[in-house]
């Protein structure tokens, strides 16, 4: 599977949310390898640094010390979440900059959101 | 890590969406064990066919069929599906029976939620 197919995903053709009815096996491959470079708390406690950084952006040089994660070992993980549509990276000089792509994460709460709910409290708050 | 800590998360003590603020190590921890559940295209279309079925409940003898694969994997990805907390399970007599925990999915769709965006588009379908 290519992996470019994926990092270009646009989650809102993907039609209906998870729950809405039974998903095509290509758009659960897509939805699976977004979740997988999920998967990771490395990568989940890097995609929160990223968002939570003035301006919203980081620097690989600004991620290696809260982890204790060498600069490789971050590069690795940050690999997996822009092949994932989850975060950018723009190169300027010597340094790469990450910013968290707002659309992708919406897209994906989006997909998650129950289509309809047996849960009345659920219910209640959506309705 | 024991595994029970991470089916009884509730993940709206997890204060703050992924995007809210650095992430403790510990919630990092949890959450990523629930995007590992849906890492697999397998999990993803076992999800959406639950969620699909009359009732939003189905046997696992109607599971196996649709994703063409034998009892003993679907078991396998179910028992995945249901330690993370998004399924719950249901012995009734020879079957087991499944059904998709609505609030642990919404909980999941508002962590990822971005607390803030620098997306125009974004901050006006939210305004």
């Amino acid at each position: 599977m290519p992996t470019t197919d994926v990092a270009a995903v646009d989650l809102s053709s993907c039609c209906s949310p998870l729950t809405g009815g039974s998903l095509e096996p290509a758009a659960a491959e897509r939805l699976a390898h977004i979740f997988k470079a999920l998967s990771d708390p490395a990568r989940v406690r890097l995609l929160s640094l990223i968002a939570a950084a003035e301006g919203a952006e980081a620097c690989i040089c600004d991620l290696t010390e809260p982890l204790a994660l060498s600069q490789p070992t971050v590069s690795h993980h940050m690999k997996q979440l822009v092949e994932a549509g989850l975060v950018s990276r723009e190169q300027r000089g010597k340094w790469a900059y990450f910013r968290v792509v707002d659309r992708a994460l919406a897209q994906l709460a989006a997909v998650l959101t129950p289509a309809r709910t047996n849960d009345p409290e659920l219910a209640r708050s959506s309705a």
